[in-house]
């Protein structure tokens, strides 16, 4: 067995080609706008593949989008290992937000490419469609039925602000491919990503060996009081919305610290009725949601959460009504995949740490299907879905290399 | 002296009044919707003139449209005891809020007209133009004008939300007078009028004695944080301003329950910003209210309020900017008024209080320039701005009764 521990991806040209495909779509403050099957989303995949053909890649494109790039292997019957993420981006998004998925797959090719290592199994570069959902919601639409999560017909049904379906305009762009998505063969699933969060910037870590994603929550509460006025209702009596809102608010950061570090506990949305100035507010509408990798745990903190708001209504004459609307089950990596990165990290001496995705990714969708792992690295002050999102080259270089060492380990090319 | 003790009002005819006037401007739902200087608020006044002429008033109209309906007394060289409130109604409005205060004043007329009493000063009946401000923003203009704190040339000049003016509006619907607003003599007033609160209803009383008015602190608060993912970010370090916001909330209910039972505090209006379920909110605008009947109180209150905001703001990563907007200092009524009010409830034998009214009302601007005080009846559950507003008619009775008796004894016709 040949000893490619000494190999390393190029941070120059994996920085160059991020910053060329930013060019594409470029936004007002140094972000990217391509939104997903839009012409710059189109113009963004000629590029890529492009780049992939350059390398002697096979694409196949199935019929939700999602481009596979393939470089065979040695053993061509065994299925391919992946990795990849998506092109597409927010109205507002950063450079890195996906863009660094898939093309440090694509500079682990070409790594592999110029020192003529060949592989095991094949290894493919994905591209999947959507991942953002600005455009056509919800997100992680193309990677979700791929797993089997949506049903092909809803997801060519969804229609973007001006109506367009998701159908017409993957005919539109001419992406529209053949293979019926979900059926492309698949070893494993590797997904490289800017973390989104503060974490590893905080405690000065290169590399997130992510384990798995959080369980979800979500909740839609409604609060029914009475509405009357600021000046002639005496404090006793009252029946202020806002105020029981208020504790509600404060009961959700308990919950979530009760839990810290894996939990968390959100109150994102928030309406006031009358909202007026001199009124006292009869009615708030406000969504709560909470996140914890283990789905007992998540469970103790919804249903605290709920007796709060039961015990609320009978002790007092504001009514709370929560209504849980989703419960997304934590996921687990694959331990295969995770061990692959794990010892990637560590046999290339990155500073790392286990940790849990925050947000969804098309891996975590992917994951209920195939095996798969994800690679985290810093981004400036957990900052994204911004067009000031920042990565350090060096970082992105950390994380491409352990992807890397990942990926060969996984096409049985130990080292 | 003529002992006047067993004068009564005429409840029934009192009622009809109220009901007819209701019928102008019909609401959906049982109310009434007469914006100031529409089409509905000209028959109001109309069928207010027609009754007042019909009682030999003489009528006098000021060039803010106030209507004052003058009933000579022996010694008409003094000044006018007079009593009146507002025919505008919100859009929403409810049968009684500032009718019950012009149309008791009426029956006031109507009674000592078929009792053939002469009154040694002058009585009058005042119609004060767009009490409620729904239509012309701010509240007790015309009253305001009157009693100096408005400019008249600046009244003129609020819009509606098409455009058209005040002053255009007054004109149109004929009703712009010919004496200066402010020049009309008046020796005292007095404004019966429905509590537009729970007090006197909780505690079974049938007639308020209202010795003055809360002052008022009004606020803008701006709180900053940051945005982020719900998902990606730790509780730790995170800056949510709707976390800051809910601390503030409690606080201001904490400020107002401490300086019980006259102190109140209200946040009624509030925005949250993105307001998206699974990002944490970076910004909150909300209002804050404080309201006492002494001045030194409230501005305690005040300052509580505002040591949280730099407190919070040097401690915390959200920053709370509070601009104070509006100080309304406290008004106490005239003495000699509010005792004429008092005798009069004491010598029916009504339950009765001293209260504090939490809203405002044209006697309390008119307060600031002639002796004024308020007679309060209950009203249903303290609803009031509501078309299902509604009062019993033996407390309107008692109210109507008291104000005779006041108006005798402020006219120097003792009993």
């Amino acid at each position: 067995m040949p000893d490619y521990s000494g190999l390393r991806i190029n941070r120059q040209r994996l920085w160059e080609s991020i910053m060329s495909m930013a060019e594409i779509g470029p936004g007002e403050a140094g972000g990217s706008r391509r939104l997903a099957l839009t012409d710059e989303d189109k113009q963004g995949r000629d590029l890529f593949i492009k780049w992939c053909t350059e390398e002697d890649c096979k694409i196949t494109i199935d019929d939700m989008g999602n481009i596979f790039a393939r470089r065979n292997g040695k053993d061509n019957k065994l299925p391919p290992i992946c990795s990849g993420s998506h092109l597409d981006t927010q109205p507002h998004g950063g450079k890195f937000d996906g863009i660094f998925g898939v093309l440090s797959a694509l500079e682990v090719i070409r790594t592999l490419n110029e020192n003529n290592i060949e592989t095991n199994a094949p290894l493919e570069i994905v591209n999947w469609t959507n991942e953002e959902g600005s455009r056509f919601a919800p997100a992680m639409i193309a990677s979700g039925v791929f797993a089997g999560l949506f049903e092909k017909k809803h997801a060519y049904s969804i229609t973007d602000s001006e109506g367009l379906s998701l159908e017409q305009e993957l005919n539109r762009i001419h992406y529209m491919g053949t293979e019926i998505c979900g059926d492309h063969p698949m070893g494993a699933l590797l997904e490289a990503h800017i973390e989104q969060g503060p974490i590893l910037e905080r405690e000065h870590d290169q590399v997130g060996i992510v384990i798995g994603g959080q369980g979800q929550r979500w909740f839609d509460v409604n609060l029914m009081g009475q509405d009357s006025h600021a000046g002639s209702t005496p404090m006793a009596g009252r029946r202020d919305a806002l105020v029981a809102a208020a504790a509600l608010i404060q009961l959700v950061q308990e919950i979530a610290l009760s839990k810290a570090p894996f939990g968390v506990g959100t109150v994102g949305e928030m309406k006031v009725v009358p909202s007026s100035r001199n009124t006292i507010p009869g009615e708030v509408f406000l969504t709560v949601e909470f996140r914890h990798p283990d789905d007992s745990i998540l469970l103790t903190m919804a249903n605290e959460f709920i007796q709060f708001c039961e015990h609320t209504s009978s002790k007092t004459d504001v009514k709370i009504k929560p209504v849980e609307i989703w419960h997304n089950p934590p996921v687990r990596f694959d331990e295969m995949c995770i061990d692959a990165v794990d010892r990637a990290a560590q046999s290339l001496g990155y500073k790392n740490q286990k940790m849990i995705s925050g947000a969804g990714h098309d891996a975590i969708q992917v994951s209920r299907k195939v095996p798969s792992a994800m690679i985290f690295v810093p981004c400036e002050a957990g900052l994204s879905h911004n067009e000031s999102e920042n990565a350090k080259p060096e970082d992105l270089e950390a994380g491409c290399n352990v992807l890397l060492h990942a990926m060969l380990d996984l096409a049985k090319n130990h080292e």
